[in-house]
């Protein structure tokens, strides 16, 4: 443990209005716990920073009081251990945003995954990890996606949406992502091979939308809610599937939103629109794992990642999160870097 | 065929744009058809007055062109006969609205059900037809409602939504029928034997849906749409379902919609919302009109239908079933009276 006695963590001093402000987060130093039965003491290396984070902590959801730790998800080594299934040395994720935005954390072993580190440590915060997980069981479990057919994914330069297009592309769907910006749309094509982009900065985007989309969309793979889903529910075909795995667009509003206008269309087109956690998941990480790894490693998915280091770093990441226009996951690294793979 | 040799039809003269006007409207003669291979002459003995109707002729939806008649859902008898399972002399309904508001009609037999006649002629456009098997499957195989769960309907003193209040009550579901007027909640509670109603014209609304669902709403089966989806969104619990059968509320405007303001609860609270046509389950139907016939027999699914005579009430009674706020099922009579069963 580095001869290091305290924890550093960021605690929640207000639910944040709106865009994150520095004076809702307030670090603070608390003793390391202990672990309990069937816990481990993990020395966080890694830090994911997620609009899940944002959504956990608004004003309307509380899934964290205030003075606690901001959740978040994290990846780390383990230096305690009382469950025989992480013993000391190895490395895990946790699950459930509870490894939270600090240096340690006891959790307790249902809520981690191990980490074989074939690929590089970051990747098990992305596409290893839960926004692979969130990609994976969306779009094939709760998004039934079939070969042949129209999907289109939102938010897709984003670390779920990014993993989203790609495995679309892999089953074989027609798959078109949308960006936010043509800067993002490029990185879509041109980095990860996405075949088909439209970016809503882009005059065109309605036009380009209905001449890629001419029968309808058979799977919208939505992670934004608001504009997006408004135009996305004109281009569903009859019995098209919705699957909503975020809503960015609603995370950061300070009144509720202006409402969905095209929602008769759920009716009118005999629509299905489901809302999913991945948590539910749980019990099929090693599946959802099994695939992504596969895909990592042979190089079927790609992806980017933007580390900075520091704890101290914390509230500007996060706006950075909804500010930045840059495409790659936002990772805080704790610590000396472990970039490589562990083997 | 009483000598008649002219099929008096209303046909549409131009899509309405809001409540439909009587100039919408025009009654013609024409000859009356001839059946082909598979087909049946249907001479129509009651037309069904029904929202879907008015959503069928939106200008939206276009289901039928200008010129043509106006769709709608009929029972009649075979007077000329191209299909043998439909022999001369017996009833049918339709299903697929191509019975139309016109007094002759020839249909294949696809898209008719034999009428057994063990229940009121007029039945079999309400809980033992095209409404009936709308609740039926709506509530118990798209929304699958379980014995326990606690399932809101909306529109419940419409044909729709007061047969699901009455499936729902017998599958041993706690119950929670929506009425728009006091007037029409007494008549669920004290005509229709729902247990648990509430009215929207209450000022205690509010209060009041909150204290009848304090766990939440497994199972909401609307078929209105608007303000009351908007509103019943906020009770849903984590992973209810929402089955939308009709948006009554949105067949009449002129505008789109305000927009649904809760919709990111579908996400928030991990929903499945689904939008469906009865059209989908024509295979299934002997199941549904089993089971219905069972229980609207034996008197557990009540009914109530308001019955005028004369093709030329058409126009005044489709405002009636948006303006008045009587309960009951419209029904057009044509020709004599057959309102008893036929046995």
């Amino acid at each position: 443990m580095n001869g290091q006695t305290s924890n550093r963590q960021w605690i929640l001093k207000s639910f944040p209005i709106g865009l994150p402000k520095p004076d809702d987060f307030e670090m603070i130093d608390r003793p390391i716990p202990s672990p309990s039965e069937g816990e481990v003491l993990l020395e966080l290396h890694y830090l994911a920073l997620d609009p899940g984070q944002r959504f956990l902590i608004d004003p309307e959801n509380r899934a964290v009081s205030v003075g606690n730790v901001v959740p978040g998800w994290g990846l780390g080594r383990v230096v305690e251990s009382r469950n025989a299934s992480f013993p000391v040395g190895s490395f895990a994720r946790d699950t459930m945003a509870q490894a939270g935005v600090q240096e340690y954390a006891a959790i307790h072993g249902d809520n981690l995954v191990p980490v074989s580190g074939k690929a590089p440590l970051p990747w098990y915060l992305g596409p290893l990890g839960m926004p692979g997980q969130t990609a994976y069981f969306g779009l094939l479990d709760v998004g039934q996606a079939e070969t042949g057919e129209t999907v289109v994914i939102s938010g897709a330069s984003g670390a779920v949406g990014s993993i989203a297009a790609q495995i679309a592309q892999i089953k074989g769907c027609r798959t078109i992502a949308i960006a936010r910006t043509s800067e993002k749309a490029s990185y879509l094509g041109n980095r990860l091979g996405i075949k088909l982009v439209i970016s809503i900065d882009d005059p065109k985007f309605k036009l380009k939308f209905d001449e890629l989309c001419p029968g309808g969309v058979d799977l919208f793979f939505d992670v934004v809610g608001g504009d997006i889903l408004d135009s996305t529910l004109n281009h569903m075909k009859r019995k098209g599937r919705i699957v909503t795995a975020g809503m960015i667009s609603t995370y950061n509003h300070t009144s509720r939103s202006t409402g969905l206008t095209n929602y008769d269309l759920v009716f009118r087109r005999n629509l299905t629109w489901s809302g999913f956690s991945v948590g539910d998941y749980a019990s099929r990480y090693a599946e959802g794992t099994r695939a992504l790894e596969e895909w990592s490693l042979s190089g079927k998915i790609l992806f980017d990642t933007h580390i900075e280091r520091g704890l101290e770093t914390f509230p500007a990441m996060l706006r950075k999160l909804f500010t930045e226009r840059r495409a790659g996951k936002l990772i805080i690294q704790l610590g000396e870097p472990h970039l490589g793979a562990l083997e």
